[in-house]
């Protein structure tokens, strides 16, 4: 089992971090916009990219560079996404090359991101200009990954960071993560951003497998509004310093112990993000059980969490458990809508409100104390077979449109 | 071509219609909650129903009584869906009963649709009590037709009725229509109504080979929230009184011109059931070209009318062009982003924003004013051949949360 712990980013050994303004958001000089994660030495890294068939300026170069299996340092900023933009390619590399000189790699040994307005060039000059004050910044403490954390956040209203430590080969091996990510989350990696360190020794192979698991149950089981990003990028690096006998094979006793310690890390950050959605109130937590497959559960639990009627029922603390049902039966997954039955549970109890497909009385008091706590849980339980799955959504709200209404400016 | 002309369902020879209050929407007595469409004579009829999963009762009922291709009459009440209810078929059978015993017909030629919550009992003793009302409300006139058009509105801010007049073998045809439509609207019929008349003569064959073909064109290229609903229902009765020479192959002149007036009746209400979504401020046009096909050029239009985050820039009037690439992007369909452009038009002018998939510089106050006119027009250029389609949508706003964060009450 994996254990949380403090540091984030900077929690595994031999990696550093910092987070400062350089002027890529031009509206906010007290807002940070560059963050640098770097470990002392070279990792073996793995990346996962949008499906959106337009894609950022900076997923073309990490492709590259992660060509090999090799990294040594992220470099990202907020305030554009270097996404449509002029010069797009050019001014990645050039953040790849200033953060490669700055703490003496090679260029290829950067990854790079952006998350922010698409469609404008981005300020990559502040960038360089910033570097030396980015370098001398570069720190092993919690602060340090803190402000990393805080130096990626768009909308976002709060950081989402976390680290868990397990046990490989008696050896203390940690995990730590930030993200970013709020509106647009969807499943298939909508906007995020996640940056991941270990000291875990692990191969290039084993690293990618565990990664592509990993997100498969994690982020790519959150929605916030169904748009998926141009810019999606989850990304890892594995300097070894623990000390741990390499993971190179999946039968490995290690290999399980490090999937689960990063899926942990993962779906905490995952729901942090869930839970963070533009202008949310409410985390929503869909468990499908019953289902034929756990595809199927998965198709219908996030047809539920992205129906934007759902989300405003929750917003409004309103049981109307005929949306659930009604987004059940679109989601292209077909079922017995005379054997399902639902639930809404929250810290203030539960409440059935339908069974085999049909109403039940309930206590409209209670529903409306179970929907108004923050984290509130859909159970949908069908008749079809043994397979569960878990999403996480968030419900819709006024400041949802507000943020969204007039992003440019 | 078909040309406009007044009253609704009542506009060909031989029908009658009505709408009155009779006590199923039980918080405002002043609104109309059930109409009557009747013919004088058996007519052909078809339908198109929802490809959701859980079906409300009346349309397990209306599939049964159309095997025959025959009706004669539509019942329809709002303020409550009878889906997931109990004793919905039971109940959905006592409507249709109860408005053959008024018109004396079989109870089999009656149809039947509601629209209003999922999962309460329907007040079926309350239409049933009003059916001698309803009865004798029954008359051929525009204002009849107004009513009809009322008394299947939920949320509904403006009614949505239209008429066409054509010609065929030298007799005027008309064809007439009333819709609702509003929340969860979506392509593949998300919770919308629309009963349409036609005094044309014309088997059932092709009738419901005409309907196929226009649904298709029309109501499923809209899209308000994603979500598809238990009840869609768009049917359409045909008595044959105009006279002329009956339609039975496709390839008569005669079905053409017929085709073509159903088109501009259902694009008609199509257009309006999108520009009245819940609390929209907008009607967007989505005009997709230069497309490998008119699936590709469709599925990429509805994608970006679908798309939360754009639809949110259309209410903030923000000419946020790259959400629009980034749900192309998510669309499922192929393309090279570098070759594409948009524009965002309207009767203020045209502003284009984006060239070779890259922004453009232009004048933000003018795209500020293109974007405040109800009406706004997307259009997207592609590179990958010479297809291409609209779709329409709304803006999300405010509105939309609070008429949605609390339905039941």
């Amino acid at each position: 089992m994996a254990d949380f712990i403090k540091g984030g980013v900077c929690a595994a050994q031999g990696f550093q971090a910092a987070g400062i303004h350089v002027g890529v958001k031009t509206h906010a000089s007290w807002k940070k916009d560059v963050a640098l994660i770097v470990s002392d030495v070279e990792c073996t890294a793995a990346a996962v990219f949008t499906k959106n068939v337009v894609k950022a300026a900076p997923i073309r170069v990490d492709k590259a560079h992660l060509a090999d299996g090799k990294a040594r340092a992220i470099l990202a900023n907020s305030g554009n996404a270097n996404a449509c933009a002029p010069s797009g390619e050019e001014n990645a590399m050039r953040m790849c090359a200033a953060a490669a000189k700055a703490i003496g790699c090679k260029t290829e040994d950067v990854l790079v991101s952006s998350t922010g307005v698409i469609g404008q060039r981005l300020n990559v000059e502040a960038i360089e200009d910033g570097m030396p004050e980015l370098r001398a910044a570069l720190e092993r403490s919690a602060e340090a990954s803190d402000a990393a954390a805080h130096a990626i956040m768009t909308t976002d209203t709060i950081k989402k960071e976390a680290a868990v430590e397990t046990v490989i080969d008696g050896k203390t091996v940690r995990l730590g993560g930030i993200a970013k990510g709020s509106g647009m989350i969807h499943p298939n990696m909508g906007t995020m951003l996640c940056f991941i360190t270990t000291d875990c020794a692990i191969s290039p192979e084993m690293i990618k497998a565990a990664l592509l698991e990993v997100v498969r149950v994690s982020f790519n089981r959150i929605s916030v509004d169904g748009d998926t990003s141009t810019n999606d990028t989850c990304c890892i690096l594995a300097n070894g310093l623990a000390g741990n006998h390499p993971i190179t094979a999946a039968d490995q006793a290690g290999y399980t112990a490090f999937r689960e310690a990063l899926e942990s890390l993962c779906i905490k950050l995952a729901m942090e993000m869930a839970s963070d959605g533009e202008g949310a109130k409410h985390l929503i937590i869909c468990d499908v059980s019953g289902a034929k497959s756990v595809e199927s559960a998965e198709t219908i639990a996030k047809s539920v969490i992205s129906s934007t009627l759902t989300k405003a029922a929750i917003f409004g603390a309103d049981a109307n458990w005929g949306r659930v049902l009604c987004a059940m039966g679109y989601s292209g997954e077909t079922f017995d809508p005379d054997k399902v039955a639902v639930c809404f549970s929250s810290s203030a109890g539960t409440v059935k409100v339908c069974e085999d497909g049909r109403g039940l009385a309930f206590d409209e008091d209670l529903a409306k104390k179970v929907l108004s706590e923050h984290d509130v849980q859909i159970q949908i339980t069908m008749d079809e077979g043994g397979a569960s799955c878990t999403c996480w959504g968030c419900d819709i709200t006024y400041d949802y449109i507000k943020i969204n209404g007039d992003y440019r400016t």
